[in-house]
């Protein structure tokens, strides 16, 4: 997998949440996943199908940096993950990939989306099952921090 | 979302179970979900995206059955949930959607598969964010539940 392909989520991602929550990202050193887990407590998935490639993404954020999210996308902050806030991690998870999505294909990468499913539970972590490699990318931002992953099969 | 769409998915799962872990489940009765969550230890989700919908598929397995499962099918029980059982879970999540989607194909009914991810953590939950309606499906086994879910946009 190439950087060509990683780069429109990180952009999407960053542009994403300034836009709608004045939060900025800091872009960590991306990793090829191996042992090593994104481990948060609300995750956004989604998968991918396109002619060329097949894939997952997936965005987990820490409760804290959830809970600011809402506050600064809506002007209250939930005690907890709720339903509001597993809506908004899906509608995040839609907007970045959906901005992948064009970037990528104006490049010749054509894939279709999934539905995306929100995942809540302290400290869970996710494992992409793909036969590629695995791109794990820590964010830090003031209020907390956020883990992209994504894989593709047969690129 | 009628039940011709719903089955090959439970006659899928039933029969994964039955012939990989000899694992006989019983079907319990399918809601609507609306608050209602599943919750579980171990989970495989996975996207699909077709001409006429796109929605995504879920099996959700206490820790205790995904355990008993490795045993009954690899003779051997891992303590806890590790890296052998995510990917037992991925690809019985792989199995019983290719099942389900061959079934359908014959009925006119064509989608594509994106890749499995399969998330762990003590009682976590999934919300699948679809426009359409949700259906939870409870299944019981000697060695614990199994909560399937199911969900399509564009029904």
């Amino acid at each position: 997998m190439n950087v060509e392909f990683i780069n429109p989520f990180i952009a999407s991602l960053v542009n994403v949440l300034a836009t709608m929550a004045q939060t900025e990202l800091k872009v960590g050193k991306p990793k090829k996943k191996t042992d090593e887990m994104a481990c948060g407590d609300v995750s956004g998935l989604i998968g991918m199908v396109g002619p060329q490639i097949r894939g997952s993404f997936s965005i987990t954020f820490e409760e804290a940096l959830a809970l600011e999210i809402m506050q600064r996308m809506l002007g209250e902050k939930p005690a907890k993950i709720d339903l509001d806030v597993t809506d908004m991690v899906g509608e995040i998870t839609n907007m970045v990939t959906g901005g992948a999505k064009n970037e990528l294909a104006e490049k010749g990468y054509e894939f279709e989306m999934a539905t995306p499913m929100v995942v809540s539970g302290k400290r869970h972590t996710i494992s992409h099952k793909v036969d590629g490699p695995k791109i794990i990318l820590p964010f830090s931002s003031d209020a907390g921090s956020a883990y992209l992953e994504i894989c593709f099969d047969k690129l």
